[in-house]
């Protein structure tokens, strides 16, 4: 493969000229220029991106820090920030923390070596200080870690009051906030208030207690997508112990899912004797009960182009907004 | 922050020298490399992990060319090729063609530039040479490209076979086999020999006519995961014309799982009117119908492994076998 040298050795420039042509800085003739162009079509020279990000200390690389690509919020999440970021002649670095904090700090560290030009976080376990040491431009997905850092989610509190409004709507009396997730991440949804998947608990909440209905807490011990065997067996638990219950709201479109599967189970018939509502609305919600999940629909490519709107904004030294809010809608379907 | 120049300051070296440590090559006496480790210590410096690629010729990163994230198939086996690459120290870049010929070719050229160690490439748009001029580490998926580029997959054939035999057995006398994709991509997929995918279809006809069961075709005109309404609409007219049809073999769970939507919008119940095996047996399988799908399982984390053996071990410049078809299992679930 031909090199630098062997352009500048063929124009009969420096290696510095050609190298100022390919970063289009300091003075060049322009027929200098158009000499080095030229040479680089003849003998087919392909710069080296590696040398010319080092040079403009530019990687072109953002980072996306997510729980699990496995699962359906994060893959749809994460279609769309890789299409917005090529649009924006960005590549994406996939990290999967898989709910491991050794595994994200790891990448945090490796990430900052690489010098990526950004990083998107999406995930809920590190210690802020963490990326708050990384003086690099970052978005923070659904969790607010610092005032200073951008901060985009969808409206939590509204996702929670529609929830408890289709379902006591719809006739529900007894109702079920049912969540998941280990200790540190989502698991303390309802104690950490940084994550703002908490603000859903508060919107149900407020929506039960104004309207006088009953709504017990049930907390999965689940720790990973692949999980959804125990998921299903822990509500059938729960249901049988609970038999007054007449819907749930499900903090996910596969914690609802896993619910369906728990009543086909215990022949509890779905939205007669229990309804249920998801929450992301992923692509698969309305293939997963025979008429569709009724689910509360995050506004996931907007939420995308949001952040790596962010990121580059960043990058090129703009001041941004620190905290943008997305509408959620109710997407009605066959559970309610 | 401190740069290599800083280092090479204080422990009174040259920056040869401390890049020479750095990257543990030439002749550098333990006196002084002790000197430099200590002085890197002290001011807290951090190699650049660009300029070492650079110096290395190795950017320890991995370049994976798939159709689209947001289909679970590709979800699980990204999580996976994720995992697997991060166990062997290097860093996934995640490039979607999003069934576009020009946008794979971009990442393409993008991935040579930014010297990635090799390339995974599960998408199935782009003219092979474009691959093979590449001159790097490749891994196929499911594609066969050429002969001395390795290639996995799973035992296709067999694939279907069992789906043909579960239905069979199960006491269909009239199948489909119905399948989805542009031209050019798994729409090829019956003429295309390339695409294994089409293997499926060899193993289920020859299993069918052995046993003189009739089988009709159905191509379904979809280009996108997200086209799931209409692919239940096009199931739904397919219902129609040819209501003797008692079994399908759907040639991938989403598919399957449009199926018994349309099945369910037409009363059909399943699985007294109809059976329906899907294929890939992703997470959400035996979530998809009450009493889950049936589904033909490919060894989704054996085949991510496979291929991340097969990138480092060329990178590592050993010879490798050319050739990995493991093997596919029946999951045995309610639609049958």
């Amino acid at each position: 493969m031909p090199s630098i040298d062997d352009v500048a050795k063929k124009a009969g420039v420096s290696v510095t000229t050609v190298s100022r042509v390919l970063n289009n800085r300091g003075y060049i003739s322009s027929a200098t220029r158009e000499k080095v162009y030229q040479v680089m079509k003849e003998i087919n020279y392909q710069p080296n991106e590696l040398a010319r990000s080092l040079f403009r200390k530019k990687s072109n690389l953002i980072g996306l820090i997510i729980p699990e690509i496995a699962h359906p919020f994060f893959s749809e999440l994460t279609q769309f920030i890789e299409h917005y970021a090529f649009q924006n002649g960005y590549k994406l670095l996939l990290c999967n923390s898989e709910h491991d904090r050794a595994k994200e700090k790891e990448y945090i560290d490796m990430l900052k070596k690489n010098q990526v030009d950004g990083i998107i976080m999406g995930s809920m376990l590190q210690e802020t200080d963490d990326y708050l040491e990384l003086n690099l431009p970052l978005v923070s997905f659904d969790r607010s870690i610092a005032d200073h850092i951008p901060l985009v989610s969808s409206d939590n509190y509204n996702g929670g009051e529609l929830a408890a409004k289709i379902l006591i709507e719809k006739g529900c009396r007894r109702l079920a906030f049912v969540y998941g997730g280990i200790k540190g991440y989502s698991g303390d949804l309802l104690n950490n208030k940084s994550m703002l998947a908490g603000l859903r608990y508060d919107g149900y909440s407020k929506e039960c207690k104004k309207r006088d209905i009953q709504s017990t807490d049930f907390h999965l011990e689940i720790n990973r997508f692949a999980n959804q065997q125990s998921t299903v067996e822990q509500l059938m638990r729960f249901f049988q112990e609970n038999d007054s219950i007449d819907g749930i709201f499900a903090t996910s479109d596969i914690i609802a899912a896993c619910a369906i599967q728990a009543c086909s189970k215990m022949n509890l018939k779905i939205p007669d004797d229990v309804k249920i509502v998801g929450y992301d609305d992923v692509l698969l919600a309305s293939l997963i009960a025979p008429a569709g999940l009724t689910s509360i629909r995050q506004p996931i490519e907007a939420m995308a182009k949001q952040s790596i709107d962010l990121i580059i904004k960043q990058i090129q030294g703009e001041q941004v907004e620190k905290k943008y809010t997305l509408e959620v809608t109710l997407a009605e379907r066959g559970t309610t």
